[in-house]
């Protein structure tokens, strides 16, 4: 080697330096600290760490740089190029050049410095290569796995050698790539020499060669013949009714499929705590609601395999979310502690256990992680969604919901995150009500009430067109599902249809109808939508020949009652958190939960499920748990990091704090009886008669009312606030 | 706490030193660095810290001591030793006193210091207790083995604690047993929760206890609750034919059963590289030979668990050696490699597998350990042969010996070991030999021949009484086993029939005969003991009266130019160590493997199958393997000594040894054709037309032989050395 230096530029970092002559770009790269892929060690097999040398003058670098200022192509690599011909399109370079970018590609392990040259990595050829994750928030995600893949050449044993397969392979590792000390797996030391012998190239003096997959630069989990680049894993939310799954690329970072599926758990108790009775009653209890977990995630496995046309011995790794008891079950854990005070956890720090030992048909070496648990009624799903939305990381003040049979709720700033769960019960989940049902095709999702007439019309899942848009018997509704029932409660009260306290409003009436009051006690009302019979009143959504099974979908007011007592749970867990925040007002809401994707933000404000905010500061982020599995499955500093995070996370019990009652009473109304809404105030959705403290200005919206009435149909009625 | 100290004597160590007033013996002993037990941490239960108070003046310490020198027993300890009376018998105090030692008795982790004391600590309470091995070489093995018991205190979690079972355990391991950075075996965290719920005591306010099994400081594999001290290992020579196992109590290294079984591959070849061929030749044949020995090992464990009273979920530990090919197969390597040269291993580290892994029915978090292998050839049996004979910790120049269908030998003392395997054959074992069989009852095991007379006389199996001493029809052997061959071959040596070459003395005749020579060829010979027919002949060991199967039982030329190699392969290796270290001549030599428990030294080194020593100091030292695996069970320090000491031993690879076949060529006669064997002239047992480098001496020889002859019969027969 010479020690003539050159000039070597590495776009987009801008990095720069002199370097030695005869040296290749991936040392250079290496030396300037540039981030250039290699799966292959140099062996010009890989192609990770093609880059393009460009071609011109660059004055802002002082430098004149030409393909020809590397070594000429070898036959290994000019092989390489002809058989994976590099895409045109895949060229981003900002620098502009006279020639074809085509030319200008090289295996950067292989192409030897001889004078100055500037040099684009494209995005596809560096390791910590990011990906956005989809869904609202859109942030990306450095792609940094805690498995690598690396290809090596072992050195052949030699008679009276005394190194094993294991121990030349542990050599070849510390001098190519420099690990340590690492351990293998058993199954791994099983495949290891199988695989040098398929490994050994035919040409006489060549090494065999194999493919290693190294976790945590720790152990070694499985070994290939040759080149073998395929890398996946999963990440999986184990909610309580749905288990949804990512199968991603752990290279790009790809969601290759999505898979999800029932959790056959449901069979054994739809709410967890019926679940964790079970355990305590069947001496196998837990045996068979951990089989059955485990069954559906081997068949979500393969099916999202199966899909993506990948090898399930090709999944190296799981991260798996989801609230402490499903946590517990899925490891085998005892949760009945969880059931009772003081809802012991078995532990709460994150958890490796390897996919055989929970019956996991991926690779058999590989590790399933569980995200930490914050307390008894904080799983694994909220660490998720800590790590998808970050409020720890942002400065404004972010609220983030949960919504499942139990909330969790996370509020705060980097200067600190309380969390708690909310025990709102199964009816945003469509549980609890008499039409309710789990979002499924047939399910009414959206309604809408028009606020004169007081007729509904809706979407059911499945179908595009709004009820009114269409034949009644084409539409076949089946039931409501959580995002509607909510929609139709918020509308009924922004009609004035239901009161500020939850009940149907006995002096309403249609805007358009005889003026007279239909209220008629002990009797059906006139009115096809609103009916009151004794103390029972109900509301129909969708009349006998909308549905699929010829009888009427109706809102009751059991129904408003347990969505009321469900909103008012969750209001009430914000509400403890601001006070313990020393808040009065957040600047975001995120609105997390598989439901959360679903529901408009503003029919859950109206509805009072949490406190006012700028409309547009609420987002809903979708599954975030799910998001969250994803990102510590391809990323695995912040999957430290969510274990400390986790720890940091300040937790309220809502159960023995003395201010959740009283909260909770006052969120019983729509949207509350005490807190303010301006938000919803200056979008004048909220009917006159919202409780209003004085009974001046009660008085005179009533009159305001009264007025818009005379106008819209010179008829008046004027509902009253019958708050308690 | 008062700030007096008083002076506190531990007997037997002599250890001693003022400590304060108050605190308790146990803690005194820890302090002063003596070696007392404990597993309940102080809470009187297990009663392993029990140490007896001796009463009088101790004018050598300066000291009287006396029972009321401690405080008084409290309720918990007064009820341990109600409930364990101690036993008289195991006071084996030094010290004289007065009163009867039974009185004495304290549990040190109760007794609180308030004078003087004199305290005896009774071997069965320390904790690093030595035991004796059985066998000749009666070394004694100090108990430490990987694993430890603890009892400890979980402080209960309270509302709001956020600290789960795992991380209040690690706290009280840390704070009652200075255990810190532990991680938990994902069956024990199973067990942890309903350990902790069934370890509540039923009084209020003490915290629940368990025990927790500890893996090298490093592992909880399980947890019990309340106090439970039962923790078993195995230890397991798995041998090609063999498979062995003791099953030991951990505390207190005692053999609780031992268990043997035929390892059940042998339905797929007798010998290794039969094995390994069916390996290569059947797609599924690694898993079928893997499954083959785990069932045994299974069953082996179940009858040793069954026999000892002890549950096999209390079998913590598995420590496992067999040759390298056992080895492999057994962890589901595959051995292909081994079949032929370079002879490559998997790996030589030691191995740590879990149990369920290898699909073992002991405890599933049990570790199973393989101790590490030397060589292609010399597996972890010879590791654990090197640790319990220890040859690296002589003076003496020390020849180890394990005789089995590949022989491994070491050789060596403090300075360096050298180690190689030598292929014998299985004709040691009994096959390759005409009426060769397995020791087993029935077969030929001792033999005697008359020198004058030439009249064979042998002992069988299962039966106590010679040949010469019972009807013949009583006998009814069934064949000869190793040890039995081997004695024959040498008998017929020293009786003159077979001459130094191995061929049978065509010359010799009975010394009691007709005086003529005794050869016809092609014809049936008068003598009924030895005949030729054309060049084949034999000699007949047992004639059909006294077999099983109603025909003679023979010893053909065939026979004894197999026994001729494998003990030439034996010598010749060790005569290669011999060279390879320096030496002329060994100090010791140990004859290991269970053939070389019934194998008498004197046969053995007349045969040649190793170089001249002297004879009281050959000794067969029996399953020397087996041992190894017990000490390595029982005691972590050796086992981790025994993974450098395998690394130091200096393999010699007899296949590439210019020497070896020289040496070999020379062993094929009896001794050997070129070295001297002082010892043997010495005790007059060797004919005398051993070879004699001069051809005077040996005509001298012939001379003073047909002197005797004359004396003997007045006849004379000058039998001749027909050497090469």
């Amino acid at each position: 080697m010479s020690h003539n230096t050159h000039q070597v530029v590495f776009q987009p970092s801008g990095r720069q330096g002199r370097v030695a002559e005869g040296i290749t770009l991936l040392d250079a790269a290496r030396q300037l600290g540039v981030d250039v892929d290699s799966i292959c060690g140099g062996r010009q097999t890989c192609g990770k760490c093609k880059v393009i040398i460009e071609s011109g003058q660059f004055p802002k670098y002082g430098i004149a740089s030409s393909p020809d200022h590397v070594m000429p192509m070898g036959e290994d690599e000019a092989r390489y190029f002809a058989k994976h011909p590099p895409s045109i399109i895949n060229h981003q370079s900002s620098v502009t050049t006279d020639q074809l970018p085509v030319t200008h590609y090289r295996l950067s392990c292989a192409a030897c410095i001889t004078g100055d040259v500037l040099v684009t990595v494209p995005p596809e050829s560096t390791r910590r290569r990011q990906v956005v994750r989809k869904g609202a928030s859109d942030r990306p995600i450095t792609i940094d796995p805690i498995l690598r893949q690396m290809f090596v050449e072992v050195e052949p044993n030699v008679l009276g050698g005394r190194k094993g397969d294991w121990e030349r392979l542990q050599e070849a590792l510390s001098c190519e790539w420099g690990l340590a000390g690492l351990r293998i797996d058993i199954h791994a030391l099983r495949r290891l020499t199988p695989a040098l012998r398929a490994g050994k190239p035919s040409t006489p003096g060549v090494k065999p060669r194999v493919t290693v997959v190294v976790w945590d630069e720790r152990e070694v989990i499985d070994v290939r013949p040759g080149f073998h680049d395929a890398m996946y894993g999963l990440a999986v939310d184990v909610g309580s009714t749905t288990i949804a799954a990512h199968l991603c690329d752990l290279h790009t970072g790809a969601v290759l499929a999505t898979e999800s599926a029932m959790n056959p758990q449901v069979t054994f108790g739809e709410d967890l705590m019926s679940r964790v009775s079970y355990v305590m009653m069947h001496e196998d209890g837990l045996s068979k609601l951990h089989a059955a977990v485990v069954a559906a995630l081997n068949d979500i496995a393969t099916k999202a395999a199966r899909r993506a046309g990948v090898n399930t011995d090709d999944i190296y790794e799981a991260v798996l979310v989801g609230n402490t008891v499903m946590h517990h079950i899925l490891l085998g854990l005892d949760p009945t502690e969880l059931g009772a005070a003081p809802f012991t956890l078995a532990t709460h720090a994150p958890v490796d256990v390897k996919a055989r030992d929970l019956g996991l048909r991926i690779h058999p070496a590989a590790n399933v992680h569980l995200l930490a648990l914050e307390a008894g009624h904080v799983g694994a799903d909220n660490v998720g969604v800590l790590i998808a939305e970050a409020p720890d990381r942002q400065d404004e003040m972010m609220l983030v919901i949960d919504v499942g049979t139990n909330a969790e709720i996370l509020l705060g700033n980097r200067e600190g995150v309380w969390s708690c769960s909310s025990p709102t019960g199964p009816a945003f989940e469509g549980a609890q009500i008499t039409h309710g049902q789990r979002a499924a095709p047939g399910a009414v999702e959206r309604v809408r009430i028009d606020r004169v007439t007081g007729r509904p019309r809706f979407k059911v899942i499945g179908n595009d067109l709004w009820s009114d848009e269409q034949p009644p018997g084409q539409i076949k509704a089946t039931g409501i599902c959580g995002s509607g029932i909510i929609e139709a409660v918020a509308e009924l009260f922004m009609a004035g249809i239901l009161k500020s306290d939850g009940r149907f409003n006995e002096s309403w009436t249609s805007g358009v109808g005889s003026g007279e009051s239909v209220l008629v006690a002990d009797s059906p009302l006139p009115t096809s939508y609103l009916r009151f019979n004794g103390r029972k009143a109900e509301y129909v959504l969708a009349t006998a020949d909308q549905t699929a099974f010829g009888r009427e979908i109706v809102i009751t007011q059991d129904d408003v009652r347990n969505i009321q007592l469900a909103k008012a749970a969750l209001y009430a867990g914000c509400k403890l958190l601001m006070r313990r925040r020393g808040v009065a007002r957040v600047d975001k809401v995120m609105l997390a939960g598989a439901f959360g994707s679903y529901i408009d933000p503003l029919h859950a404000m109206v509805l009072g499920m949490f406190p006012d905010c700028d409309l547009s500061r609420v987002v809903a982020v979708g599954n975030a748990a799910g998001d969250g599995a994803r990102i510590a499955l391809l990323n695995k500093s912040r999957r430290a990091e969510s274990a400390q995070a986790a720890r940091r996370v300040h937790y309220i019990e809502t159960a023995i704090d003395p201010h959740f009652q009283e909260e909770f009473v006052n969120a019983m109304h729509l949207p509350n009886r005490v807190d303010p809404f301006p938000h919803l105030e200056a979008l004048g959705v909220l009917p006159d008669e919202r409780s209003a403290p004085d009974e001046e200005a009660r008085a005179r919206r009533r009159r305001e009312r009264r007025e818009r009435s005379a106008v819209a149909s010179s008829q008046s009625a004027a509902p009253e606030d019958q708050a308690p």
